[in-house]
């Protein structure tokens, strides 16, 4: 297994209170997210807070995407990672339109490259 | 509940290979580092690969931690996320030493801030 991957997070802002503090709903998205993406369901963990928000996870073969919903802000804090071929733009991508997400600050990090830059500082 | 949260991204190399592909010890060493940190554990997930790594989450009240471990790499990647008045740096170092991990690669994301980026750009 490669150790390269790609690490989506998304900032969500002005997204619908119903929709960010409805458990069932935010689950089947990603999960359907994560299947739109070509990824492999390992375990799914969701958990609902009072009296609103939502945090879960969806643990997939090739990584992971984790939610944390805050309904009173209209935020939703998402990242979405994959190792291998898999394009988690994708699933970011639907999550977003889901949860009609109209402020969108994305950035992408890329993970397991290789203690690369930390041994060159040490040989520099 | 604040929106504002500290994301650490630890990429550890050169682990023990052994605990990198023990779930019952990563599952013990994640709830410990968010006891250790102060956190609410919620939702506790590990999933065991063939023929060997191990991911996971806790999901905690303040947000989550997770783990993917690539022992023939030496690799974990490392997220831990917290809101409120927690120090995510005690987890991360916490899990960094249990895994024995001699290089790291540490950086620190805020999340939450508010849409004030988009915002601006949308107002220049």
């Amino acid at each position: 297994m490669e150790t390269i991957g790609r690490h989506i997070i998304a900032e969500l802002w002005e997204c619908d209170f119903d929709k960010l503090n409805d458990m069932d709903f935010i689950e089947r998205t990603f999960v359907d997210a994560a299947l739109k993406s070509g990824a492999e369901v390992r375990e799914v963990a969701f958990h609902k807070f009072a009296p609103q928000g939502v945090s879960g996870v969806v643990i997939i073969s090739e990584s992971h995407l984790t939610i944390h919903s805050f309904p009173e802000h209209g935020y939703a804090s998402i990242d979405v990672y994959t190792c291998g071929d898999l394009d988690p733009t994708i699933a970011a991508g639907y999550i977003a339109d889901a949860l009609n997400a109209k402020t969108r600050e994305v950035m992408e990090l890329p993970r397991g490259m290789g203690p690369v830059a930390a041994k060159s500082l040490q040989t520099v």
